[in-house]
């Protein structure tokens, strides 16, 4: 093996990470899948699959498609009252931060009231809304859009994977059709590589309509396997994400990266929602990224507080 | 516009098609997407999109994924006669061709029979039982394996797409896992690159196993634009069917081809499901290619007859 070239290209590859155990397993893996060796793959075969919130882009204090649902649960009830009647819209009226905070435990009213606001839009016009919620909304507390809120590092790893002719795809529990909105100015990744989570979508008068409901599995802890089987017939080599649904997609790469929200500076330090992920990352020898000690910056220099 | 680079070029892609108006309408077409002008279309956007059976393969006498499934039931309905009390098993048992040319007017049979031959396989035990089928199996009156009757001008379009920046993706009624068995070896098509019907797929202790039943909408009619929406994000720029099936994925492409099975002597002569289809080309102004005018050969010239 050339290890002085590898060395030497390593230099200038993932300048974001700090030098440690999590860079030199990520550029030791990708050299193992990419150069002659026992562990080589094939082009055809290198699928990485990366989770999007809180692996790509900030997901506190709010997943940022929650904030677009809620903006316009708030416009409907702005424009009917009679709506606060019931839920989530009353929760919406209310100011119920409470009740919101754990819609997710809500999931009749949450699905009812996703189907009533986006139920009946074309494809085009939900990305129409979806594209108008970026370019206006402001994260809570940084006040800047949330296409800002990418961790630079992830970008990074991203490119390098793309370059070492790995296909990458964002695998979300969220909106497909969502992210798809905004993929290719924020990542780089082609809409095609995007796969989430879709209200059914059927054919009426020549045009894609959402209507109500949600397709299931959605692409959430078991079904995330599942829809990137169906997308590419194939399990992922390498897989990044950062939660307690991502373990499934996890369990099935050659190489797993946790991310974990250890930087109550410069992003957040929590571990709601992946205490079982990092207990199976310590289990199965999963690579835990510490965005405290293995990101050099999280955001960009300017962003990074 | 370099119109003499354009025609020297021409002269070398396509050789299986004859000169006329088809082809001359697919090299135009491809010309004025990607050379600069009003009908440019940037790379990310052109999306291609293939019916399978008929349009890529050859589909008759039979359907190449019934003949897969009819062997299985034969086999099923060998190692254990009892089953030959009910359908489908009793046709085959009975040979009873009239009631299997019929399979999809009994579609509670066809379900129950195809969940019960391969449900509770993983996709990797059913992708083994497909490539054993295509490596074992002849057609019914060429004798020669199904995987050899593909429509060399079709695959020379798809050639040219590609070429030509195309991102050309196979759309079948017809299983997704059964085409993903063969279409790197037939067709140079990747099997990420495969949109089709499918059981629907649960992880099972770390393993993707099939399940009864199928996904809906299956991949055919109004379900084939809803398919290539979920894949890809986008609708088909260039689309090719031959039945009725193809309709509205037609109806959705700038540029829409529609085969047509009119060489009794090299392949078959039938007009049977694609009548409508026929009418609606007729209507819309849809290209039409005539496989006995259109096509300089069928299945590459030492297998014509």
């Amino acid at each position: 093996m050339p290890a002085a070239r590898a060395t030497a290209a390593d230099a200038i590859v993932l300048p974001t990470w700090r030098d440690g155990s999590v860079r030199d397993a990520i550029l030791s893996f990708v050299r193992s899948v990419t150069e002659p060796g026992p562990a080589f793959v094939p082009e055809r075969d290198r699928i990485a699959a990366f989770d999007n919130d809180g692996t790509l882009w900030c997901e506190r204090p709010v997943y940022v498609q929650a904030d677009f649902v809620l903006r316009k649960w708030r416009a409907m009830v702005d424009a009917d009252p009679s709506l606060a009647k019931r839920q989530p819209y009353k929760a919406v009226a209310d100011d119920d931060r409470e009740w919101l905070s754990t819609l997710t435990d809500h999931l009749p009213d949450l699905v009812r009231g996703v189907s009533e606001a986006f139920g009946g839009l074309t494809t085009e016009q939900f990305e129409a809304e979806a594209a108008r919620f970026f370019r206006e909304a402001r994260h809570p507390t940084r006040g800047v859009p949330y296409t800002e809120l990418v961790y630079t590092p992830m970008l990074e790893l991203i490119r390098l994977l793309e370059a070492s002719r790995f296909e990458v795809f964002i695998c979300s529990a969220g909106g497909r059709d969502f992210v798809r909105a905004v993929c290719e100015d924020v990542y780089g990744i082609p809409r095609d590589r995007v796969i989430g989570s879709s209200a059914p979508v059927e054919l009426r008068e020549g045009s894609l309509v959402r209507t109500a409901g949600v397709e299931q599995p959605i692409d959430d802890g078991l079904g995330k396997p599942v829809h990137i089987w169906a997308r590419t017939g194939r399990h992922p080599l390498f897989a990044a994400g950062n939660a307690d649904g991502d373990i499934e997609m996890l369990a099935q790469a050659r190489f797993a990266l946790l991310v974990h929200h250890d930087d109550g500076d410069r992003e957040q330090a929590y571990d709601t929602g992946s205490q079982r992920a990092l207990a199976e990352a310590a289990a199965r020898g999963w690579t835990v990224a510490s965005m405290r000690d293995d990101f050099a910056t999280v955001f960009g220099e300017a962003a990074d507080r």
